[in-house]
């Protein structure tokens, strides 16, 4: 008997590794003897890197710059397949949203320069495929600094003409051209995958600034300033690439590295997708008796790309019957979730406080797979004990 | 395929019928064609004339001395079965304890007389097999109200020798014989079954009065007085009938009702055990695929006997597959459970309050039977819609 276990983190109380890990354990509490596939899964955000590391490769670290200037230590991971040396990046590991330090200063003066560096120092290391992650970002310039980061100078107008200019959104509106002669040319050579589920453009009502902004730090007074600075910026580098990609769906992930990313050539993928690749999911489900998947919270939203769902694309695909244990989920979204899942269940065992359900989600995990493997043991499934 | 549904009820917030129907519902959006067979269970306590009712029989009511003395109407079941008539009583009818006007009145002066002339009422339809639910008294009269009511005299002693004593905690200390001379003759003739799981002896530290009085108001002051009383009491009428029972496992049930009804020759039996036998559960199970049974909350108690747990013996022993579906389930009975139970699972989906639960039980019943179903049905128990 097969089982592969391929659930999300559940955030702010399980990494995915540790959840797949405790549902194993309570599956094998039923079936002693059975093969157990523990593929820890992540969307590009945050735990990308773990879910990555978690069947091997090798955990590395960069000083680069933060986002408010002074330097963050930065994990990264690297691993082999097929034949190529990839590295996952979490530009989180450099500027995230839940740094205090990084946090301290004013969005308008925070820069995504530390991720350029950090692809740099990878670039070094001669890998040429970066799977970057673009969750949790705390910057809004753009991906001004990223490119700066990679070499590009930033060219100033009127008085300060072919000064530098700062990559900050503060700075942007003073650019008038983006000079790229210097950018790293290996980059050229690299396959840039973006792992994002963001679609929008760069600039605009629908922008990174006027919709994430906010959540930044952007005060409202400042959203209209920083988005015609952003696609000033936007113009000269555009120019300088020669190609128009800010309107693109994703070009405003992560404050704009989107849009950076992808003046590089970078592509976007659904993260889930990459990071089931590179697990070999399909390879794990094949001949499985049965998969499971799950996250912090389902809902409606689980059906449009989140990992879950992911997963679960594949399960079907394999002709494996998947169900979904989650911490909550949302009763609304049920008859939808119905027609992919084998069951939908939640971690608790009754009513009680979130904080509760937080403090032993191992534990529940474990419990709750004990009982679905109980009940489809009851159905012939397996061995009973 | 043929499921089994027995649920108790789920108290404060859906009968036991309703929860099966729910149950059912939820099954059905699975497999439409599924017959679902719905045993509304019981334990002998609230909600067990409803579950003996919900397959057929008669209900009526008896206009009888409530507990505090103004008249209460109870209602009882009438039901055939092998060729007899059988009456069901929930004394609670009679004597609750969530009746206002009965609770209006001290602990001290309550009596349980009605429950005596309910089965005089009964005895008039010539009905001679009494199936008594003893969950829910308010009274704490040894039960001598009952006897009162049934025809015996209680008499005085010293200066009131010869009167007429008041079947109540504060009068009981009066008794010196209890006259049966004029006790209804026809309850020689009479089956009765006493639906209780109360273990607990009349009088003394695990006495009636001692563990549940002051449940029903008996003031610690009163305790040691009011168990004295019965204990008069009780001598003269085990006198009177000519046995001892008051030391029997039960004989403290429902205030003394246990003691009373013992001396005319009741039978103590589980009350889930009763009711599963009136329903025919066993027949129920018979050549059943899956059965489904729950509670409101379910702990190590379950184990003990509880409705469920009976339940699950007879599927057990019927070689059918049982999963439990309750409001709660107590982890730590889950190592337990698990021995009995193909899964055990909670309502919910997810953290969240009692009273949110409690709002749609039937919705989230049906919820997640219908997920349970689907869970099963990935195991090849059912054709996938």
């Amino acid at each position: 008997m097969k089982i592969v276990i391929a659930p999300d983190s559940f955030k702010g109380s399980l990494s995915a590794a540790a959840a797949a890990a405790a549902i194993a354990g309570g599956l094998r509490r039923v079936w002693p003897e059975a093969e157990c596939v523990e593929v820890p899964m992540a969307d590009g955000g945050e735990g990308t890197l773990d879910a990555c590391l978690a069947a091997g490769g090798e955990r590395r670290r960069a000083r680069v710059s933060g986002a408010a200037g002074p330097a963050v230590d930065a994990e990264y991971g690297l691993l082999e397949r097929d034949g190529r040396r990839v590295a996952v990046i979490e530009i989180a590991q450099v500027v995230s949203i839940t740094d205090a330090s990084g946090m301290a200063v004013p969005v308008g003066v925070r820069s995504s320069v530390g991720v350029g560096e950090l692809m740099r120092e990878i670039l070094d290391l001669g890998v040429r495929d970066l799977l970057i992650g673009l969750g949790g970002s705390s910057t809004n310039d753009g991906g001004a600094g990223l490119l700066a980061g990679l070499g590009a100078r930033l060219l100033g107008a009127g008085a300060q003409r072919g000064a530098l200019v700062a990559p900050q959104p503060e700075s942007l509106a003073a650019i008038e051209q983006v000079d790229i002669a210097a950018l790293d040319r290996r980059l050229a050579d690299c396959r840039i995958t973006i792992m994002s589920d963001v679609n929008n453009p760069l600039t605009g009502p629908r922008g990174a600034t006027a919709v994430f902004g906010p959540q930044k730090g952007v005060p409202p007074a400042l959203v209209q300033r920083y988005d015609a600075a952003i696609a000033a910026f936007a113009r000269a580098a555009e120019h300088a690439f020669g190609r128009a990609v800010a309107d693109h769906p994703g070009a405003g992930a992560a404050g704009g590295l989107g849009f950076a990313l992808q003046l590089l050539g970078g592509e976007f993928r659904s993260g889930a997708e990459v990071v089931a690749d590179l697990l070999r999911l399909n390879a794990a489900l094949t001949g499985a008796d049965w998969a499971i998947t799950g996250e912090g919270r389902s809902d409606v939203q689980t059906l449009s790309g989140k990992t879950p769902f992911a997963v679960a694309a594949r399960a079907v695909a394999a002709g494996v019957p998947i169900s979904l244990l989650s911490g909550g989920i949302d009763r609304a979204a049920l008859p939808a979730l119905g027609r992919t899942f084998a069951g939908c269940f939640s971690l608790v065992f009754g009513p009680g406080s979130l904080e509760d359900a937080m403090r032993d989600t191992a534990g529940l995990l474990a419990d709750s797979a004990e009982q679905m493997a109980r009940l489809r043991d009851a159905a012939g499934f397996g061995v009973r004990p």
